[in-house]
């Protein structure tokens, strides 16, 4: 790693996939700022290397800006807020926007970014927080050729597969969108088949054993069954994060006129299991609105 | 293969799974005579090798009756109907039931051939059609361990994978509607996530190949998305399988008092394909219900 391919990056929202994004930053040879609204990720990153510094100072020398926030609201803040970071970048730097958005809100922020003479990759990620701290991740990518030329370098410290979903910012959350229609769908539709197979009697492991050979299997499936088998709800995805996801689906969905009844049936799965008091548990929690539902007990509840 | 090893078999229902199953048999030595109520698919398998001979004359020299027909009803009929089977075998011949059924029909089954000193095998079967003509099923069986080993030849010949769910008939058969629900679901869901992307500017065949690397993907995603992106809508599984077998999880679902929300939004789909006078073509067609709700055109629809 020479110092002319070393680039100032700073990360914003360290949670599990961008601390592990950062991580991989690191690891490439980069400069890594890290923010975070809690203070002790930004520490614990400092501490594995993370370089420090006020925003306000070392804003004009970055050369590209990781966003791995929650939601748009959240970009849009980290962006074009109060404190935005836009308006203190140095002309030509890149933003590559990592959150799960609407199309409309990539496409909007491309022409603001660019009017403001910088560039603008729209940039979802998937493949979960061990992936993020690999730098294994496959990122569904959209903008403009220079927008992808110097986001290049971030590209190859995180991304094992990159597609390339067309020249302008849109796209790479069409197809985030339609990616997060499906696995919400598929663990909600897991956790229905799983306790619809323990109420007949079968047993969990062999649920997970015996479908991940047939043709009801998902990647999904196979993911999460796991986890409601051991009785761990470590969040690696939290509940709450499909509220906001199927969310998204649904108001697309909505505002274009487009019928999507089983992804509205999943989200309301996961809206009882957070009206349940679960919205911080792993997303394989929902199987306990099925399971409370039809007066059975999970692997690991009850005495 | 020696004479020892060859059994007498009759297969009822020589649709595509039956007749690959047929063949699977024909292939292994064993006299295969096959049934269906279309007479031109009897002619045929008779023409590739199958014996002849009416059922009354042949029934008594049967050592096992592989039934793959359609439903509980055909399955009722076939056995124990005005014609039916069971009274006609030998003592200790085996009836290998592979069509989708409630588990309360295959305990009962199993108690009634029990009554007639007939061996019966709980055995749903899972794969598709070109698994069945390769004898590479997956069979998910149950039964006495007598039924087991009288049906040892013909699940050597027909499959590639045998899950043992159990030493009395029912589990095998509440294993395959969780896979079914599982499968109906899935293919439904990959309709409305591909034509969900297509209106936001997706096409069809970047749908597959991105989805299908990401953790949105389903076996039945990547086996059934290439028929819709090609047009083609000959039935290698039709959608009134589906109004036959999400019923059955639906019926099951509802004695059990088990809410299976995601099972019955996916089930209407179907209803809706059927309804639309697409019930006999592949399953993928679901997504016609979903391309005329949102007043898009299919790959080769229109002009």
């Amino acid at each position: 790693m020479t110092d002319q391919s070393s680039m100032n990056i700073a990360v914003f929202g360290l949670g599990s996939m961008g601390y592990g994004m950062a991580q991989s930053l690191l690891r490439a040879g980069h400069t890594v700022h890290g923010f975070d609204v809690v203070p002790h990720q930004v520490a614990r990153f400092q501490d594995e290397g993370g370089a420090g510094g006020e925003l306000a100072d070392i804003a004009g020398g970055l050369d590209a800006v990781v966003v791995v926030v929650l939601n748009a609201g959240q970009t849009e803040e980290v962006l074009f807020g109060d404190d935005g970071i836009v308006p203190r970048l140095k002309d030509r730097a890149v933003i590559m926007s990592c959150a799960t958005v609407p199309p409309e809100f990539a496409m909007d922020a491309e022409a603001r970014c660019a009017a403001a003479g910088i560039h603008y990759l729209d940039a979802p990620i998937s493949g979960g927080s061990v992936k993020a701290a690999e730098g294994h991740l496959s990122v569904m990518a959209a903008g403009r050729p220079e927008a992808f030329a110097a986001a290049k370098p971030v590209l190859d410290a995180t991304a094992e597969t990159v597609f390339d979903m067309g020249d302008h910012a849109g796209p790479g959350s069409v197809m985030k969108s339609v990616n997060q229609l499906l696995a919400g769908v598929h663990i909600a539709t897991m956790a229905e088949a799983l306790t619809f197979g323990m109420q007949q009697g079968l047993a969990p492991d062999r649920f997970l054993e015996v479908i991940s050979k047939c043709a009801g299997t998902s990647w999904m499936l196979e993911n999460r069954a796991p986890h409601i088998i051991d009785g761990d709800y470590t969040p690696h995805s939290q509940v709450d994060i499909w509220l906001k996801d199927l969310g998204i689906v649904m108001d697309i969905a909505r505002s274009n006129k487009f019928s999507a009844p089983i992804a509205a049936a999943a989200l309301q799965q996961y809206v009882a299991a957070s009206g349940m008091g679960l919205g911080q548990e792993d997303d394989a929690a929902v199987a306990k609105v099925y399971a409370r539902n039809s007066g059975q007990q999970l692997p690991g509840e009850g005495s």
